[in-house]
């Protein structure tokens, strides 16, 4: 008997990535730019039609924040976003009507999470923080194996952190909590703070220092609230591997021994783990 | 056939509770002052072995920090703590050889949050957080029905949350992180801070407006992190009921309606959630 056929879909704010096969060694990948809400589903839809072998279901790892409530009525809409056009889009009920299968819903971080334990740099492991500090910073999680909601979804990005403002007056840039860890320490927060887009900060420049510095105390919350076995941290400003060592060191000093850091690591997937973690989300509705 | 019996016993710092029972309705209790471990422990064993009906398990709910990892050497035992004669004791192991029964374990913070979902003030609930806010500060949670662990167990107490030294120069009292989470607002620090014990202090006292400022901080980051259903708040501290509606209402305003807040309220086993809830993970370990 031939391996059932899965189609994950990444949905994000520039870029669609779909794929479909019976896992990382079978794909064939498709990237849409992200235009208006039904063409780009629309192209989607098409791209999944045109598959010679028959989909078993489909997984789809959103931007958010997102409903991911079975019971809700807006259960896989995108909920209000600043992104022009996609709030309250159905994300979720468009394919599930022009495809006629089961289709699975999650955050994107949290399909990251997945994949990263069940393919990359979290293998074999059931409780697993993922962390991305790109243009915002969001997280996701497993526990005991099963991707981390609630009430609604998980956003980290915007827990808040100690600020001192007579070391660092910057006041922050969430449009909601000012100073909030994605107020102080996402790409954007960085640029706005030096003047310059993170990547082309040189190694030496004092603000690597300083979000090494905020990113080791938001660690240090998430080791004390959800006990991961590891983190692993991608995103645009996580390319700057020097990082990790940094982080590693303060998280070590900010717990103090009193609580054991977990391994910290980038992700093994890199831009896949998103849609592969979609694909493993259609997998677990039909098994 | 008649219902099985299980055993309850919540480890504490200054009593062990111990229950048996086929649950709530049909419990013998039994308050163990806690002395030296030896003598604690051999006063449980005996109580337990003193029962006319057999057991067919017994759970542990512990004080902490403790062994969680089944795998572990030291999987079940008190690791340091500050209490003298209690570090490295290995509890579950000494009930486990002296009764000849499963032993499950785990911390009194879990046990009391997966009582209060089966009998409690979150029945029916699988996402919650059970936060007691006492002599210290901790945090248990379930996460689809479990009690939440990975690497070690969540210190809730421990997070950081924003600390503004001018407005309240209190430096913190917690050993290890001066101003974490339970340096700020447990109620040692209540009492450090003041000069008089939390529960002598009247009601307009401007003690329960910063405390209730630090605690929903502190919500902030659990709820932006784990998105419970349903947060428990039990506690000596919380014996003073106007915390709940300051603290819901700076939630809310923390968290700028980006965030749902989940409801807010006391526990309704109160002192029983733990030794209740060690039963339930007896109960567990065997069906």
């Amino acid at each position: 008997m031939s391996s059932p056929v899965f189609a994950g879909v990444e949905a994000g704010g520039t870029k669609f990535v779909c794929a479909v096969g019976t896992g990382p060694e079978d794909l064939i990948r498709e990237v849409i730019p992200t235009t208006t809400s039904s063409e780009t589903l629309g192209h989607v839809v098409r791209f999944l039609r045109a598959q010679a072998r028959p989909l078993t279901a489909v997984g789809m790892a959103s931007f958010g924040p997102v409903d991911l409530d079975p019971h809700s009525p807006t259960y896989g809409y995108i909920a209000s976003t600043p992104k022009p056009g996609w709030s309250n889009v159905d994300l979720r009920g468009a394919l599930h009507r022009e495809l006629g299968l089961p289709v699975a819903f999650d955050t994107d971080v949290n399909a990251a999470a997945l994949a990263e334990s069940r393919w990359g740099a979290a293998q074999g492991l059931d409780n697993v923080l993922y962390l991305t500090v790109g243009t915002g910073i969001g997280g996701g999680a497993l526990v005991n194996g099963a991707p981390l909601h609630g009430l609604t979804h998980p956003e980290m990005g915007h827990i808040f952190i100690p600020h001192d403002l007579q070391t660092d007056p910057f006041l922050g840039i969430c449009p909601y909590h000012a100073d909030c860890l994605e107020g102080l320490a996402s790409g954007v927060a960085m640029e706005r703070r030096w003047g310059v887009k993170a990547e082309l900060l040189p190694a030496d420049h004092p603000a690597w220092a300083l979000e090494a510095r905020y990113l080791a105390r938001a660690l240090a919350n998430l080791v004390c609230t959800l006990s991961p076995r590891r983190i692993i941290m991608g995103g645009g400003v996580m390319h700057h591997l020097d990082l990790f060592p940094m982080i590693r060191e303060h998280l070590r000093e900010v717990l103090r021994d009193y609580v054991q850091a977990p391994q910290i690591v980038p992700p093994l997937l890199g831009d896949d783990a998103g849609v592969l973690g979609a694909m493993i989300l259609a997998q677990r509705i039909v098994t």
